[in-house]
């Protein structure tokens, strides 16, 4: 191949809209302007006061005292990976529960460490059965750890991670949380619940640019992975690695170049989070969910989940009957400019999931929404 | 733990720096501009054709038709993990040359994926040798992949990618190849070489920001991960999954969240690179070489690498006997804001590592340095 150039390209210009699906959610002014400040080298020591800054304001949001409390420099499912390559070994049993589709991408991460997985299965749309997870605890007990999913993003299904940690204990496992929708928009205290290890992305209800998954480990996982017998299988995700690249000035040690501009931008939501207050924002983020509610209920629209159980984050709606469900997306997208987000799986054209995550969880928007989608309904 | 709040914590104001170190290099404005967009949902079709375009950015840079050309949501050590996880399989002989750090980088990657690295080991400073390298595939017929470093970062070493491709190919071994210091800064061209798996980072001769690894993969290279006897042992790096991803509209599959603002920084950095033409941009990384080189003899400096294998890039100076270098390391950061790299490993104290990658690599730089050296080290 010699150097034809024969396309034309342009400058990408991102199109104005308003972010109300499972992610990512709309990104304030200010944490945009702070992705835009001048990359600087990751050894420079203005940026190390960056990261120990960092760490510290990821402690707080997760209420945790943890050392290892880190941001992965990478997505979510980044996260999801570093918990499992760290914490399960070939032949150890995995309680995975399911009910929506993160779950199963738990069990694909067990398989890959060559684990097994045993599956506590739960309908989509209901939340995670302690019974039933207790009852797998008993039937197996040489399993190693519980893994579940906090708030279900497939189906806007919260479940009680302080019981499930609970049962964990109980049976001497680890408890392994994918919070990557609690985060920021609905109660989650790593420390008091006993969370083990504990994965989140950036841009749910923190509204950071997408692509980085702050984690956290206890001291019970981190003994766990320095007992293992045979090494963790990725070079990128080993905590150990990661927790010396994240260590205090004099014992870093260099591990990748950190995604600097990426790492501004979460400093800066997190910043805006400890100013309005963790529990206050998971009071607002339960407010608009109301304000949402009253609004669909005048459209006639049903949840998809209980009451007691539905995330004030993500809003899984019934497709009213007789409707196009992609043609309605497709206008609220292009005459509206409104992003809402489409079932996932076995969801596809039943549900509709609509996020009021972060930045998105506005009252102006609930009331565009709701203009826009009488309308396009009508 | 409860909601504290006992720290002060304020936006973070990255310091003014001329990046010419080993990487990250400066970012041009309108690249920052561009990580400042809105970001948007992975799904929106205006993302999706963004992404499309630069898929075909990637190839040109590349100089690839390579159907498999996507970036990895992680840094350039994720780009080798990709690369590994994907080719090697557990028991599998891997020839790695390791002339300096990253060699033995690669090495930790085929020891976690159970493989047995051979190494063939030249000097830090020296390029690769290909008689050495002939010799190991003669001596190992069963090795599967012959792994090296174009550019090895640590050094400032090229060595000549086309010759160890072809002896990988006489010797039905795949190429796995580190382009990350020469992607956009010195000649690499995928096609012409026969190189079969290739990895780089966003943020060195293409000045993007930091945090995304462009890879490449053969039809041979994809073949041999279609015929595994074992799955990937990675999920986020399965390159089959990510083709899917990066499939186009009406074949895309759901992978990961993009990270959106990134992708748009590395878009808007590749078209830069498009608009000067990839030819170009090597004959001008070579030039400010040149100049580079001019002005650090005047200074009485010596470059740590043989003439012919000096990678125009990474420029690596012994430290003139005497000085206290990271006293001088630290005196050009502060008072005049340039970032110049130490030696990594055995290199320490013995070699600087000067970077002309990229945005970096302009005249103008070359002359504050050279200023700003000749009146520290006087």
């Amino acid at each position: 191949m010699q150097n034809p150039r024969p396309q034309t390209f342009t400058s990408f210009d991102a199109p104005k809209r308003i972010l109300l699906g499972p992610g990512p959610s709309d990104v304030h002014q200010r944490v945009l302007h702070a992705t835009a400040r001048a990359t600087i080298g990751h050894l420079d020591p203005a940026f190390i006061r960056m990261m120990d800054e960092l760490k510290a304001l990821l402690r707080y949001s997760f209420l945790t005292d943890n050392e290892a409390t880190v941001a992965i420099s990478a997505p979510g499912s980044a996260g999801m990976e570093t918990c499992f390559v760290n914490l399960v070994e070939p032949g150890d049993k995995v309680i995975v529960c399911q009910n929506g589709f993160f779950g199963g991408r738990m069990k694909a991460n067990v398989d890959r460490c060559g684990g097994k997985a045993i599956m506590v299965e739960d309908e989509w749309g209901k939340p995670i059965d302690p019974q039933k997870v207790e009852d797998a605890l008993e039937a197996h007990p040489d399993a190693k750890i519980l893994a579940f999913v906090h708030a279900e993003t497939s189906t806007g299904v919260s479940s009680d991670a302080q019981l499930l940690a609970s049962l964990a204990k109980k049976y001497d496992c680890l408890s392994l949380v994918d919070a990557v929708t609690s985060f920021g928009g609905s109660e989650l205290r790593v420390d008091e619940w006993g969370l083990d290890a504990v994965y989140s992305g950036s841009q749910k209800c923190f509204s950071s640019v997408p692509g980085i998954s702050p984690i956290t480990f206890s001291a019970l996982a981190l003994e766990r992975v320095n007992h293992r017998k045979q090494p963790v299988q990725s070079w990128f995700l080993d905590i150990n690695l990661l927790m010396s690249y994240w260590a205090s000035t004099a014992k870093r040690a260099y591990h990748h170049t950190a995604p600097s501009n990426s790492l501004y931008a979460l400093h800066e939501a997190l910043l805006m989070g400890y100013e309005e207050g963790i529990e206050n924002r998971w009071a607002r983020h339960r407010e608009n969910h109301l304000l949402l509610r009253a609004e669909l209920e005048t459209l006639g629209m049903d949840f998809f989940v209980e009451e007691a159980y539905r995330l004030p984050q993500l809003n899984a709606v019934r497709i009213p009957k007789g409707v196009d469900e992609a043609k309605v997306r497709s206008e609220l997208l292009n005459e509206y400019g409104i992003e809402i987000g489409a079932g996932l799986g076995p969801m596809a054209g039943k549900i509709w999931r609509i996020g009021l995550m972060g930045y998105s969880s506005r009252k102006e928007n609930i009331d565009t929404l709701a203009q826009a989608l009488r309308a396009v309904l009508s």
